[in-house]
């Protein structure tokens, strides 16, 4: 029996299961919502706990930098694996461990008001060593609440 | 019988209960270790929860940046506070609300390797509209993880 | 005679006139080359004075990011200036000098390889105090050299 | 004769007459003021091409920002030079034109005032691909004028 191209084990899969089971993105309750070679994206519900103001009742700026962050990591991630090719299980999954933040740039350009927010990362540059991600945050209403740009190690 | 200057409804006490009892930074374990009118930080402790990279045990780059946002958001608090003086309680919540992160860069220096982490706040610039502050995460060993800048509207 | 809507005082046209007359920008040969009320643009072509690495022949890190911070600059100006309507020229003229960038983030994405480069501004934000603008430069052949984000004062 | 460790071919020296000799650099008025293996500064004059505002006769936020990135530039050339050791003088220039600027943040904190600028970056972090440097920008009067942080490609 043969394993399709985005089979069980395609890197993909690895990275998503990667991505959805990082005990952070488990407590914000954070899921891979879609994930292709050059472009990502996360979805998550409102809960009383990414609250960071009370009176407005809207997320914690930490919590869209972190779905920001994840979602530029993950994007860059999959742009390693596609330059790469033929990668086995492991060395997809040491590719994944290897992948770090080197900056970013959050910028809040709405309240973070809403019931479930979808985010989305594009690749800008890809390259041997760094990858250079754009990411943007929207709610059900497909308001803009926040974009950020991220540098990423991925050599 | 007189409350003192830093009694229990002084300014900064206020913003130090707001702070510390914020949803999301309760969900994170972050404690206001220190406030005064242009510097202040907080501290959190490793737990299984705040990991972003399962193999090698550290902390996930949107903990970092929620501590960054969270100390740089305090301390421009405690700057417009200063600048404004004789606030009465109430004016002091309705300004702490008004209160917002506009950007934020973050740089990932070293990886979050520790036990006890503390995040250190400072005032760069301040004035009626916006304020910008310079922070920063060490470890209990003094080893320094990561710095940030963020820009606030304070007006 | 009646002057037009966007005759010879009209707000844009001043602000076209401040930007193409600054001294900085006609030292490098930045010209205004569209202005409207939420993007614009600027020109200019390679010469060697604006050269940053002689062996790639490429524009200086600084030419760039010079003509995204001033690119960010006027697109706030001219989002300022809708916001307000019927300024007097005199007023117009005191807003422009009021603007000023809070900070600004550039991406340097390919070598500043070119005969002509192209700017373009955008605005994500814009309020009473503070306006948050994208930035892209291209060259003649539409290749993608760096982008940018700035915040900018405008009240 | 022996030539000194910084001596007329010292990797530095070299490094030093490459960013004294870049085209933007001379057009600003810029040179190296100090260079060491982990810290550098540039200093320039006021004049009037580089004014931004005329109204208030101060620096154009591109003449900061180039003058950052240029900090940031050597600095980060400076530490891979260190980092790599017994370089060749062609090895050495070739490194110097490899280096670029990822990406930059600029926080302007006060109005670019002054006769005399000096600037200074230092290393945050160096690696085998990476380095990421913090600069600043005073006046003769030792007023900070501007700070910022840059990422570079050294590898």
């Amino acid at each position: 029996m043969l394993a399709s191209a985005q089979g069980i084990n395609s890197p993909l899969k690895i990275v998503r299961e990667v991505y959805d089971n990082l005990p952070f993105n488990r407590l914000l309750g954070l899921k891979v919502e879609f994930l292709e070679i050059d472009r990502a994206g996360f979805c998550f519900s409102m809960k009383n706990e990414l609250i960071g103001n009370t009176v407005h009742g809207i997320l914690h700026g930490g919590v869209i930098s972190t779905v920001l962050d994840t979602t530029g990591g993950i994007t860059a991630t999959a742009s390693a694996i596609e330059r790469m090719k033929d990668l086995s299980n492991d060395e997809v999954a040491k590719l994944i461990s290897r992948i770090g933040t080197i900056d970013m740039r959050v910028d809040y350009l709405r309240p973070g008001r809403g019931i479930q927010f979808h985010s989305t990362g594009t690749v800008m540059r890809t390259g041997r060593k760094v990858a250079v991600t754009r990411m943007e945050l929207k709610n059900e209403e497909n308001v803009l609440i926040a974009v950020g740009t991220g540098t990423y190690i991925v050599g």
